[in-house]
């Protein structure tokens, strides 16, 4: 029998601005054999995300960049095809940062757990709602945003894979929800299908007058992922005590200067209000809680998830770019090889 | 007998720039009469405050502007001559917003309580560490900072009135204080005598250097009051779940064109850190707990504090820019009138 190859994406150098494909070796080496403690997975789906930009860099951010000439780091989820781990056995589906690689052999106490194999739901949500994606629109919303019945909650990047959780929670809450987006389609699947009570077009809208106009009563919770001047339109508008959960600033990630903070930060002093970042990591103790009450929400119909998938991992280098350049919609994930029968 | 005369700064115009006598107007008139549920205060002090120059501008912010033409917003303390409220009696000592002027015929309920009689403290303690500005280092540093013991507080403009307090409260509580002043004057002030473990002028020091020999833990909490530059550094070094109290950003209250937020805003992404503005008011329902610790903090000779009295409600317009200029040194206040003897 010939043995499988292992084929993975090696970062080989640091982006100065956009990533692009001549950043990342393509590499094929024996599939890995794991030692004590370990179980070898297969890939089946790779998560592209906007911090993956940021793992790039040469920064301390919070976790250590990936190594140049390492594997490129990505949220994955997969198959144990051998285990050595007594928690673990050959079959489970589980979820891991293993990164852009088809196979890898990985500590078994680094995965997330296993993911219950009879919660009725397609394999892709948990690259989606059940998974990081949707653990982060729930804590940092929930936890960081503490929204009210009623309070205005606004999103950014509403139409992204986080941003469409956290309207569709914040409906669930009782809330007003207003998203912004890049697109007249994004903004209709956002109103329409998602339940949003307003969305914006950022790129064909006065983002100012329209937020006046979605936002009579000011703002009290934003979930913030862009950054830049709509974030300042935003600010402008914050209500007293405000909380703005910070999740990403996928405008500046691209940057190679400085970038200023938003010119409006003094609006937190006037308004007594509080900006968090966070990481979904931070709140990884209470994953299981999120995932039954959001697996709860999809089997109820109440949460609606869109996934861009992309099919095979050699196109994950130009892939990546879709988030940058506004043009997926919905989770983007690369299908890696396929699901179990 | 000669009625006393009532004597005022009224605010004309607004400011462009920097705090200029002419944008206010001397005037004089009769001492009001108080109605059913005044009193009539004469002033005994005045208070100046960087926050003053926020109401001046034609912005929303905490609070509305002050009108043009109005007396101009200040805290003062008082004696009460006349009352016509059952809760109050002449001769009670007393604190208040009344502004820029000798006199004021004033709602009893907008007086923050009486100043007890009994306390042994001197009456400009209740301008600083026993007043607005005790209050404001005791709930920032303590409820939004939240400082446990071992940690590094950084505190700027910390030669000021609410910055020094805020260094001594974080010794009592345990804390390693950095303290961050424009002079050398001030850094050996906060060492020498306040118990400051360290203190960097950012006039002629490398602030960086001196940051990462002062903070060799990295920060934990900030108390921030001025903003600019000095405030990038401090946030390329926080620690994860720093917390950060924005209390003021006096670099910018000047300002005549927008200016950027903080370059290093992502770090509160990248350290899960929080920034959140308050104002003292926020916790008025705690005043009274504040008052006690502080005061018997004050009697156990826990707290130093300076008050620098200028003379005359004559000179208010001028000596307020002390505070942007750097050259007070402790709390800035206003003699109007005498103590009671």
């Amino acid at each position: 029998m010939t043995r499988p190859v292992n084929q993975q994406w090696l970062l080989t150098q640091r982006p100065d601005g956009p990533i692009t494909s001549d950043l990342f070796a393509w590499h094929e080496e024996a599939v890995p054999e794991p030692t004590d403690g370990q179980v070898l997975v297969r890939t089946i789906y790779l998560s592209l995300d906007p911090a993956n930009r940021i793992w790039m860099n040469d920064e301390d951010s919070y976790m250590p960049p990936v190594g140049v000439g390492d594997v490129m780091r990505g949220l994955a989820l997969g198959v144990v095809e051998t285990s050595r781990d007594p928690g673990f056995a050959a079959g489970d589906l589980v979820q891991g940062a293993w990164g852009w690689q088809r196979y890898a052999a990985i500590d078994a106490k680094l995965l997330r757990g296993r993911i219950p194999p009879d919660e009725g739901v397609p394999l892709t949500a948990y690259m989606a709602v059940a998974g990081s994606i949707g653990f982060t629109a729930y804590f940092g919303l929930l936890d960081l945003g503490q929204p009210k019945p009623g309070e205005t909650v606004v999103v950014t990047a509403a139409a992204g894979a986080v941003g469409s959780m956290v309207g569709q929670i914040a409906k669930i809450k009782g809330c007003r929800a207003v998203g912004i987006a890049g697109s007249d389609a994004k903004c209709r699947w956002l109103t329409e299908e998602l339940g949003f009570d307003a969305a914006i077009n950022y790129r064909s809208d006065d983002v100012p007058a329209a937020l006046d106009a979605a936002c009579p009563d000011g703002i009290d919770v934003v979930f913030e992922n862009v950054g830049g001047p709509v974030f300042d339109h935003i600010l402008e508008r914050i209500n007293f005590h405000a909380r703005i959960a910070l999740c990403g600033l996928i405008a500046q990630y691209n940057a190679t200067d400085p970038v200023p903070g938003p010119y409006n930060f003094h609006r937190l002093l006037y308004k007594s209000a509080r900006v968090e970042g966070f990481i979904v990591v931070d709140f990884a103790a209470r994953f299981g809680e999120a995932r039954a009450e959001l697996v709860q929400w999809l089997r109820d119909g109440k949460l609606n998830y869109r996934v861009d998938v992309v099919d095979g991992l050699e196109n994950a280098p130009t892939a990546i770019n879709k988030l940058f350049d506004g043009s997926n919609s919905g989770k983007l994930i690369v299908k890696v090889s396929d699901e179990p029968a």
